[in-house]
Order: C-alpha cells, then structure tokens, then sequence
C-alpha cells in the first residue's frame, strides 16, 4: 500500500525566486522555490541548488549568491530562460537589467519585486542537492504594487511544472501502480521541455483550443510531441 | 548606512505548520512557517526549530517528526497554544485530534488539510536553530476544500507577528536609528505575550474599537500592558 500521497506535497507553500552568482564579466542563475530564512540573529537564509545545475558550480566558486523575489507579473519567458535553460548553453544574463551587490554578484531587477543578496556562511549537501546558507548582506524593494509569484500560483493558473532540478519535481513513472493513470498522455513542448500532463491537467491534450500555447516559452500546440 | 531593508524579507513566501514529535506517552509541538523540500529522490525536506524551543530536544530525542500543514480557517486558539505556549509548561496534546504515524510520533489533525511525517536523517547547526532533514515515511490529505494558511494572509489579515523563537522574528529595537521610529508604541498581550506594534499597524492602540481583542488568543483590549 502507497503511503504517500503526493498531493499533500503540493500543500507546502512555496515563493519563486531567481538565484544568481558570478560577477560583472559573467553571471548565471535559475529558478528555484527554495529560498528561506533559517535564523534571525544574525539574518541568515537556505537556498537549495540541485548538484547538477550549473549555478551551484559558480556560487561555490564566487561563495555569494543574490536573490530576485519574482513578481506574480513575471512572464513565461524570464521561466523559459532561468527555469528551463542551462547556462552552459547560453548566456542568462544578456537583455536583462542587472545591478551588481556588494560582493560583487549580479542581482537581476527584471520582473522581480525584491532582492537579496548573500554570503555564504555554510554548504550543506542534502543528497542530490546543495543547500547554500548564506548570511544577508544587502536586501531591497524593487516594487511596491505587486505581490510575489507563489509556486501555487504558478501551478495553478500559470500550469507550470517543476523542471526535473527542482527539489519539488514529480517523477510520475516512479510512483507505483495504484497512483499513476497511465491511460492519460504526456506531451512535450520542444522549445522548453514542458511537459502537459492530460493526468495532471484532466484535460486532454487534443481537446485544447488550436490557439493554446505553451505556458512557460508560448511556443504553438502544434509544435508538441507526444512523449 | 543601512542597505538592509527589512521589508523585503517579508515578500518570501512561507506556509505556516505544526511540527510535531513525541509518541503515544507524551507529545510536544510548535508552529513553524521554515518547512520545505529539499530534494525529490528521495523526497527529503527541512525543517528549523529554534534550540531555545522545547520540541527541538523532542525531535532529538525521538528522531523523527510529522507535519501538519494549517488550514486558512485555522484558529487563534490553534496559535496561541502551539506558537505562544512552551511544552515546558503545559501538555499541548491534551484536546487535540491525534494519529500516530509510522514512525510513532503524533500527528496533529485538527484545523490541518494535509500531514506528512519524516524520519530524521540529517541535523544541521545553523547557529540559533537546527535544520532537521528529515525523509518522507507517509503523507496524506485531510481537508480538499480548503487552501493552506500562508505566513503572509496571517501578517496581513490575521495581524498575527512571528514569535521570538521563529527564524523571521525581527527585533525592532536591533535596527539603525533611521529604520525605527521611536514615537509608536507597543502593547502586551498578558495571556499569550502577542505584541500590538503601532509602527506595524499604522493605528495607535488607543485609536482600537474597545471591543477590539487579541488576534492570537482573544484576550480584551483593556489587559493589554504598555511595553
């Protein structure tokens, strides 16, 4: 008997956030929902970067990292670009509007409604991830009008899904028998790699207007492929 | 000058939780907004606790510890007793709704819409609290219809503050002389310590309907104490 219900997972409240180190000649980040206070006295924060993701190289590197708090506005391609792409294939950083912190990192302002930034006091490897402790070194309000993106949000209006670095992600074809449908398709965007999932969605995947588009980089229904 | 603007902290998004440890015999607890996944495979998550806190030691002790993730509706009552209240002083598992979990450790039901329980796999000091990393034993959801309580809908409209020992408590009186401003006041609740901050509120105290009460725990306005 499966003991583990996923959907209680998804009832943790979450933010989103870009998470960005480097300096003023280079500079990569990502989006992570990770990102909260562990103690108050003195001001210090978690941030959890899967090993695999290439920021986590360079915030070990630089030992500093800063924190854009994404607004509930932000659109699907700042998610396409640090949600969905790496930065060994490209540079994240060019076109976007960027203010160097007092260690150095670059801060992204775009679409951000708050920022961060950070030292890092502690590493502490949690597995398949890091978990980057840093102490808080500056902090700022970008925009007072909107709220932040919840990770509720995202998913809920925006359809989003956690991309597979995420400490949240959700490996259905691990999950057993009895909590997979596997009457149900998945489809996926070749521009973004997102995946719609007819299960998760309840609506099937031929049964969308011929006028949606993907959630995360807008590519067409018709570019998708059946996975 | 000061480049840490304190607001910006509370644009992080947090859920707000009980975390629960202890067994059949004696059962402690607290409210904790710091509970997040930290890797997928397999599904670990983190959770702080002040050292100072009494459920700190339970967790130690026992090894493991559940979650019980509270609903927007859930009560004063609910906050006084597990964010106000130290076990130290009082058995907070008396009148509440408990399972036991795999692992033995109580599991609290009541005003919660979903739980989940973690066997401790990893401690982690961060100075004034602990991290316990703990993994995914079982999961499961007790209320579908109602959304999670956030930290922010408890800020804002509850008018709740987090308690001395939570990792977002902000000691005001720490800040730079530009950051505070010395002619508000502030008022005591005498049954559950919540404080009444005229500079957060933006209303006197004075200026309160008299039948205005307690947030957390329904005491009259006329006991509350100047600070």
């Amino acid at each position: 008997m499966n003991k583990i219900d996923i959907e209680a997972l998804y009832k943790i409240t979450y933010g989103l956030y870009i998470v960005c180190s480097g300096d003023e000649n280079y500079g990569n980040g990502f989006i992570s929902n990770t990102v909260f206070q562990v103690t108050s006295a003195p001001s210090k924060f978690a941030a959890c970067c899967n090993k695999n993701n290439f920021t986590a190289e360079i915030i070990k590197k630089y030992n500093a990292f800063s924190v854009s708090i994404l607004s509930i506005n932000a659109s699907p391609d700042l998610f396409g670009k640090f949600g969905y792409k790496s930065g060994k294939d490209c540079d994240k950083m060019t076109g976007m509007q960027i203010k160097y912190g007092e260690t150095g990192v670059p801060i992204i302002l775009d679409e951000s409604i708050a920022f961060m930034e950070f030292r890092v006091v502690q590493t502490v490897d949690v597995g398949t991830h890091l978990m980057f402790i840093g102490e808080l070194v500056t902090a700022g309000i970008l925009d007072q009008l909107n709220e932040p993106m919840t990770y509720t949000y995202y998913r809920q209006v925006r359809k989003g899904i956690a991309p597979k670095n995420a400490p949240t992600y959700v490996d259905k074809s691990k999950l057993n028998d009895e909590a997979v449908e596997f009457a149900f398709k998945k489809f996926e965007c070749p521009v973004c790699g997102y995946i719609y999932d007819e299960d998760a969605e309840s609506v099937k995947f031929v049964d969308l207007p011929d006028d949606w588009i993907c959630p995360i980089c807008g590519a067409e229904k018709s570019d998708f492929i059946e996975v």
